[in-house]
């Protein structure tokens, strides 16, 4: 395994779906040793949607790169033993576990800790109380939907980004780490327990919606694609294109202004409504008014006019892009970033992977790779951890426990 | 400071707007002491919509708790001393820079290991290339909003969540925290640095959106409320209320198709199209068609009997609420998650605050408390970190570098 800043963290990795695997990969990416378990065959997540042509999952194979595989009769008891065997083994920076498992009671943290007295473990749920909950009906609850989308909709919108699964995933590695550090310091273990519901929830706290709530009495409606609180809007050029317009700071506005030379029509306006569109609560407050000031603008000129317009400015804006065209193109998202390599994937073909979104200077972080396949590094994993020999690896394939 | 996970970690915060604060709280959260240096009378977020009726900022205050402040001239020489004194003081676990400025030279990472050789600096940015950018440029960028909304919309829908902020921020946190593990064992520090924009494209290539373009050819399009991959609905109900129902295993499936009595139907759709509602992709590849089948049985009854069957059934659910409901009755998120508390804040009014959202058994959790005000902890944190006296801080108040 490549050290890195975690290197000589070594997690299992029981968790599936969004949440876990996203937050482990994380951790590898940074140089833990990951290694997942799944039951013979797979996870339920092992064949979910977009998948190759060959059958393999391109979601499940980019949400466990950087993994070890390890595979296991999880139904029986000698499979359960074995998963038991690697989290007692000795040594610091082993002894951890992540998982979403419900109603399991092998896993159940107290009796693991009759074999390894100084676990870490972060159990992954969906509600505090145990019911079920994934990203969809989470973001449902906490009202994000009833906000987002044209403000004529009449019916709720559903973000497409499983947003609380990722923030959760992050939120399990950082407790990883950090629990993992308090043990360094005083042999404690820790059982950690996060919620999606809770991820959701306390961000919209930290967000201030609940506060606007209380103390203002506020209702939060609808404000298609503008930016909550500032002055930012989407605009078509002449050719059809969309992009993203934002005026963050009041040197962001003062450009905006200048480049779409609309500065006497705004003058004039400010003296009308007696609005000073300098600050940011009054630019905020006639979003419509000036959006359709400048739209004129940008409709008049073609989008390779407008952008460079825009740039000789420093005004900040953003293309809308196809999700298909990520990696089209000099400018495209993954182009620009460079933490990108072709990557062949037998079998499978070759696209772009990225290496660890944080770029750390005095560390060469592992190369982009494909994702293990179920079970590749049972037998690997097993002598390492468990210093199995030939003999015993083939006792455990003999009785079903391993391929 | 409370004794936590993180606790021994000093971080000086000198991060604005959402990602930086969001991720910064989170280590504080945990324990970790979080010092957020400001300029003198606050940085440019300070304002920031919601604002409660004495124009304090809700929205700062949500994201910046458990933090100190320390207000310096920043833009003087002797504001930008004390803040390498700060860097430099002595110690473990001291020697932490969060933030996100720009063009600033006095904040180059080499000049400040000048001061303090082990330096573990996180530098979050818009792009890599040094071009700004924020969440809403960075998510039209990626191309989910031409994924988000009803399918016959005819423009981009943006996100209402800034959730590249908020997983900017979740990495930054860890960074700090892996960066410090290394520092301890290596005596090196690091310059990391996290950019938005890598964040969104990383986050989609994990998702496979990149490999099903590469692989596939795939194009993506809008799928309404739909959850892609498999079953996901929303449906109403006869007194006008919004669920979402998601099918996300086989078993929820066979649950969801029992409680709406839908069975004799469905077999004999699967039948007429040769397919196998079984089967997740023949759900989802159907969806359309299987929630017109299902809708008639949540249209012909109040929410309280439909909540009631699918809760009796176990079928995965969730309700659409308002987000000035969020602490409203006692299955609201806020009620039932347990990690709020409500807090007076003087001057402002009570409203309810969450504690950390990673719960843990062997620690008690700092108590959710309003942020400190503007420069609140200057001269504590000088006295503690620098030994400063109170001639020392008479002089820099005299000389305007502190209030």
């Amino acid at each position: 395994m490549s050290s890195g800043p975690l290197s000589g963290l070594h997690v299992l990795d029981l968790s599936t779906f969004v949440a876990g695997p996203s937050g482990t990969m994380v951790l590898a990416q940074l140089g833990a040793d990951v290694v997942r378990v799944d039951p013979l065959g797979g996870a339920t997540d092992t064949r979910r949607l977009p998948l190759a042509p060959d059958g393999s999952s391109l979601y499940w194979a980019g949400l466990n790169r950087h993994k070890r595989s390890v595979s296991l009769d999880l139904a029986g008891e000698a499979g359960r033993a074995v998963v038991r065997r690697l989290l007692a083994r000795p040594g610091d920076g082993y002894g951890i576990l992540v998982t979403n498992a419900v109603n399991q009671p092998w896993l159940d943290y107290d009796a693991l800790r009759g074999v390894r007295p100084d676990l870490v473990m972060v159990h992954i749920a969906g509600r505090p109380d145990g019911r079920p909950a994934v990203d969809y009906t989470v973001n449902a609850e906490v009202g994000l939907p009833w906000l987002t989308g044209p403000v004529d909709s009449t019916r709720p919108v559903n973000h497409v980004l499983p947003a609380w699964d990722l923030l959760t995933g992050l939120h399990a590695a950082l407790s990883v780490v950090a629990a993992d550090r308090r043990r360094r310091a005083t042999g404690r273990g820790e059982l950690i327990r996060i919620n999606l519901s809770d991820v959701a929830v306390t961000t919209l706290a930290h967000l201030g919606f609940l506060a606007d709530t209380a103390v203002n009495g506020s209702t939060r409606v609808r404000e298609g694609n503008y930016l909550y609180g500032a002055y930012g809007s989407d605009f078509a050029t002449k050719d059809g294109h969309r992009i993203m317009v934002i005026a963050l700071t009041d040197r962001h506005w003062a450009r905006l202004v200048e480049v779409t030379e609309a500065a006497a029509v705004i003058s004039a306006l400010e003296e009308r409504l007696g609005a000073d569109f300098s600050r940011e609560r009054h630019r905020y407050a006639h979003r419509d008014l000036i959006t359709a000031v400048l739209n004129p603008w940008f409709s008049a000129r073609v989008r390779s006019e407008v952008v460079d317009r825009l740039e000789r400015a420093h005004v900040l804006w953003g293309d809308y892009r196809r999700t298909e065209e990520l990696d089209v193109g000099p400018d495209s998202p993954v182009a620009a970033s460079g933490l990108f390599e072709a990557v062949d994937h037998p079998g499978v073909g070759t696209y772009p992977v990225p290496g660890p979104v944080a770029r750390m200077r005095g560390w060469d972080p592992p190369r982009p790779a494909p994702a293990a396949t179920i079970g590749e590094h049972t037998g690997q994993v097993l002598a390492e951890w468990l210093a199995a020999g030939e003999a015993e690896l083939a006792g455990l394939r003999a009785a079903g426990v391993t391929r």
